[in-house]
């Protein structure tokens, strides 16, 4: 059988990475992993607990398309909490993860062809999707002066969305609120389609994020328990999108998924009244930022991007190489240290920047830092 | 911000009925519920003991694209106990239920415009999911004579795909070997890639269902654990791919959904086990649907198809109004028994079509046949 046209996504190149280090660690070595993009933690304990009963007490069939009413209220007072916003949770869809809320939010959004505004450096996973689903991704450089973030000015012509993420993956640097409003002010007078992707939201180290809900109505929200509630492999996430959307989101939601797992929408639950553990666990990436911003200039990476959230250090390594991919598997020979190449997250600049992760213990980024300075000094 | 032309899928009919079977227990009645497509049992005690020890000793992050390897060797080894097929599990591909199965295959097929063959009746998410990837659902009808299935002559010309069910939804009805290999044959003669939707394999009654891996290699075939397994909220299903697709549904995957739900994977690994439990659930489907061939015919539904397989029994009820929602509406408020007008199934024959669920617990079927006697009595 023939494949469609497509269908052809790009692979990614941090699969070589971490294949390696699969292989590395089956090989006996010990390995340090600022490749991957989630939390060691699992996830809370209310939030297991809350599953283990269920296991007894329920079915656990499907649920309505739109996700457990309680958990929809959860989400919403998680509005008020956390920016003093007041929404209706009948504007609350729960997905199956963000990525779910992506399928929702494109299709609802989109047709074939439509173009669909991406920054680079981001999330690379946008450009695939909307691929997949017979749009058009536009890439446009955001500039390191402007720490990786869009600007107005920055915008294609002929967009029909633009998809905008603050704190960033990988940079970790945020929107301030006139800088977001700015952006969703330009794309309301072009009549662009403004999508905020707001997962790493929670994991903030100095001012929190701004959430374009803040700012507008008209937007659609993405959000997860992967990131902040240490939730990832429970696929389970959310999007807020404008009353009159609420039921072309369900119908398509219905059909595409007819709910999401109804087991992590019950540890979803429970992960909302965690706020002590989840804390914790913030404090843990707030020690090993600082550890970050200290170690890394002194191993000889120098120029980062201020990570104001997130839990990634971008740093551009031009002065080192022009093949970030090479120098990653280098690093990883000689160090024992998995980072990940930029070019998944920019085509076009990727090849000469690097993403460190520090969501892992303290303890293996301490010893990460040990190990890439070791492997700078030696390479002189 | 605009919606999209592909955002605009039908409603489900079905949901007006259960919209008013839930008013109608909120107001203190009792409901026999014959319109729902799920098992009332949980998910097998292996697959929830398997997910209880899980909690505590694994963080249950993000698993490959491809699904937990034990999983994908599991579900091979299926093959071979059910079909007697020698699979290679590097061909299996864990799915987000069959949904996501068949956003991936779907995208993995077809570009936009493509057009994809169902028969009708048939499940109606095939047609809307279509519908919101830009791709174009061309329905046919299969007739009575045929037992609601398609046979070659049906086929609409300048298909890209065609998309068949057996066990049908709602029909219950099955295709034996010589009429899926002669609709497998028909397709590839015509470079029509054929996708055998088997979500219903297990719940056969007298002979097993075939599966279209038996016939050829060169297909996309799709089943779940929601059904036979009784898993349908967990949202775990699979897709099984010619070897030349692996790669291109792999990345399609790890940028759609990152991985199916891990823990709903740990419990598939459990379910795969349960064989003694499942086959209970299925003694009791078996023994429902004897006492609905027993009792439509008798309360006056005597047009059916022979149900065999999944647990629907699909009546024609052209007899008795052109109007199947409002007779829906009119079994519901006076017998209190909730019924699926055909409409969603076939948008065009389906207003003389009622689908009967028999998944729930024998004392509910006597009850909804006694009911549903008295009924059709009291209307003459």
């Amino acid at each position: 059988m023939r494949k469609s046209t497509r269908s052809e996504v790009d692979p990614f190149i941090v699969m070589d990475v971490m294949e390696a280090a699969r292989a590395a660690e089956e090989a006996g070595r010990h390995i340090i992993h600022m490749e991957v993009g989630q939390p060691s933690t699992p996830a809370p304990k209310a939030a297991r607990d809350r599953v283990a009963r269920a296991l007894d007490a329920d079915a656990l069939g499907y649920t309505v398309a739109l996700g457990l009413p309680d958990l929809r209220r959860g989400i919403a007072a998680l509005y008020a909490r956390w920016y003093g916003v007041d929404l209706d949770p009948a504007r609350v869809v729960v997905t199956a993860g963000s990525s779910g809320a992506f399928l929702l939010s494109f299709t609802t959004l989109f047709d074939s062809g439509d173009r669909v505004g991406l920054s680079d450096p981001g999330y690379p996973s946008y450009r695939q999707i909307l691929k997949a689903l017979g749009l058009t991704p536009v890439g446009f450089p955001a500039s390191a002066a402007n720490r990786y973030l869009p600007v107005p000015a920055d915008l294609p012509d002929d967009l029909a969305g633009l998809m905008v993420a603050s704190p960033n993956n990988p940079s970790g640097t945020m929107l301030d609120r006139a800088h977001l409003a700015a952006l969703i002010e330009a794309a309301a007078k072009r009549d662009i389609s403004f999508i905020s992707d707001e997962i790493y939201h929670g994991l903030h180290y100095e001012d929190r994020a701004v959430s374009a809900l803040e700012i507008s109505d008209d937007v659609h929200v993405i959000n997860s328990f992967s990131k902040y509630f240490s939730m990832t492999g429970w696929r389970v996430g959310w999007m807020v999108v404008p009353e009159d959307h609420v039921r072309t989101v369900e119908r398509i939601a219905q059909n595409m998924f007819i709910c999401p797992p109804h087991a992590s929408q019950v540890a979803a639950l429970g992960a909302l009244e965690a706020v002590d553990e989840l804390e914790e666990n913030r404090a843990v990436y707030a020690a090993n930022r600082a550890l970050m911003l200290d170690g890394l200039p002194k191993a000889g990476f120098d120029r980062i991007a201020p990570p104001d959230g997130a839990f990634y250090v971008y740093a551009d390594v031009s002065h080192l190489t022009e093949d970030s991919r090479a120098l990653a598997a280098d690093i990883l020979e000689k160090a024992g240290v998995a980072v990940t190449p930029g070019m998944d997250f920019d085509p076009e600049r990727g090849a000469t920047t690097l993403r460190f992760s520090y969501a892992r213990s303290t303890a293996d980024i301490e010893e990460g830092l040990t190990r890439l300075r070791a492997y700078m000094e030696a390479r002189g």
